[in-house]
């Protein structure tokens, strides 16, 4: 497959706090650097499966100030001037902005750094679908994921009326589901200008970002510390009249915790899933990650425990959304 | 008070796999070199609390061969002599014999090495008293502690008959305490002379171990090859019968399991207790002891977590008597 567009610019979002996998990942080294799903990294593997659709030189990367470096060592093959760093964490509605910006013109597409895909051609073949739309009509295009379970993590997209709606709770997101709901997955494809007419009607404090001719001038730094927090979905897409939806079923997983785990591992016969130096006793249903030191489990269910040498975590599996309280202390 | 009697000998049992604080001890670091219950190793305490009974160069040491250049680095103000090595595990029976052996003559006590003692002085007034029955009278004499609950970790020992019972199940223990009976502390008092009786009748085969001659020539190696694996309460005070009980109410704790860090350290409001660097989060009852790594919880209940670095322990309070079986493995 050569579908390579001349007019296709792909930006890939790699922000993170590096807080679900703690202490696997860090601050310093978010999810997206992490190399154990898979032979690479995820936003290795992110960049790669663009491969056919878009030229190197062509992908941008918006990470934070302090990853770019970190970012650049790890994509050696992208233009260091491609990869963009943001002064201050302002959501992604400044992340998609800065990104239109970066690209300036042609067809734009939306991807995250930190998610799996199993079946990459399916994937390409949605994304060059949704980038036929794109180019043919001033609308933005998602790509809209076909849900495997109810997840209350995700926000659904209706694709008869093409609405945009919040993660949902337990019960509307099995309606969602049986009404034929799809996940929102924060994969958007448009034209430059289509992006940046959607910023100035319903994002206006957005909008400089977009414009590359105020990009290039501009202090970043100021630019950003006056920047409200908002993500591009509440800020546009949920206003947005003339969005289109591309329905991919590729394996997608967003890799949103230690769960993960459970189920890209082998397990022992008491459900035991172990990377590195593991030994169970009495124990079942655990996960442990072993890097750096061994572990060792006695009589103890339903864990993860992570070692990495210098950190423990040891967290229920009941509790993983609380791994991030431990940063907020 | 200078009670030191110039025929008084005490031998320190110091053996010990490492196993129940693993990994805190290791078979070549056990029990009794453990320095967080107190400002020093259990082994210093042990000794340390026998001052003024008896003086430094009739303290005596047993342990296991591997251990002894340890041993001897932890105590430099015991003779380098007084450290002897068993060549190989022959449970209490041997090491007991061994210890009459290098004692000599005059009244020996036996006391462990990894035990502690809340009042020393009340323990060191009950040990003179055995001393005094043992010097009067050709009787062992042990000191039987005052339970505190209903253990089944201990044997009894019937203040009235002098009857030695073995662990009990916990509908009789509970019968135990009711009645009075004492805890088994493994602290036994007699003449030397009275210990060769005994080992001669009731354990012949322990008995050349017990002989300074026999000692002086012998190769231990051979020796304790052809030892039975016997403790000396079955082999010996389970049936001698000029047994005498000193009760003893020293606030007495064999620090059995990591529990006792329940006890000895504070609690957060959560009640867990932490040594090092420990972060909790929606946690209760846990133990943390972090050495050369942080630990944090999330969403855990009454856990042990122990780290040294190179090995991580998490393990239920309720399964703790199965760390062993890690090493079976």
């Amino acid at each position: 497959m050569a579908r390579n567009s001349t007019d296709f610019k792909a930006v890939v979002l790699a922000g993170g706090s590096g807080e679900r996998f703690w202490p696997l990942s860090t601050p310093q080294r978010p999810k997206q650097f992490l190399s154990v799903f898979g032979s690479s990294s995820l936003i290795r593997q992110s960049v790669a499966r663009l491969e056919g659709l878009v030229k190197k030189e062509d992908v941008f990367i918006v990470t934070s100030r302090d990853l770019v470096d970190a970012t650049r060592a790890e994509l050696p093959e992208i233009p260091p001037g491609n990869i963009i760093g943001e002064p201050m964490r302002r959501d992604t509605g400044a992340a998609v902005a800065l990104g239109v910006g970066l690209a300036g013109d042609g067809v734009v597409g939306f991807f995250s750094s930190d998610q799996l895909v199993a079946k990459p051609e399916a994937f390409r073949e949605a994304v060059a679908k949704a980038i036929e739309i794109a180019r043919s009509a001033p609308k933005i295009v998602t790509i809209g994921i076909k849900p495997d379970s109810p997840s209350t993590l995700f926000g659904y997209i209706d694709p008869a009326t093409k609405k945009f709606i919040e993660k949902p709770n337990a019960e509307y997101a099995k309606k969602y589901v049986e009404s034929g709901y799809l996940w929102n997955a924060g994969m958007f494809i448009a034209e430059a200008g289509t992006f940046r007419a959607a910023f100035a009607e319903h994002a206006p404090r957005l909008a400089p970002l977009a414009s590359p001719e105020t990009l290039r001038e501009a202090d970043l730094d100021a630019i950003y510390a006056a920047l409200p927090r908002i993500s591009f979905d509440f800020a546009v897409m949920e206003k947005f009249p003339a969005v289109d939806v591309v329905p991919g079923d590729f394996g997608w997983d967003d890799v949103g915790s230690y769960l993960a785990f459970d189920k890209y591992f082998p397990h022992d016969g008491d459900g035991n899933v172990a990377l590195g130096a593991m030994k169970a006793v009495d124990s079942a249903g655990n996960i442990a990650v072993a890097k750096g030191a061994r572990i060792s489990l006695v009589g103890v269910k339903n864990l993860v425990v992570v070692t990495t040498g210098d950190d423990v975590l040891v967290a229920d599996k009941a509790s993983l959304s609380s791994i991030k309280k431990l940063f907020a202390k």
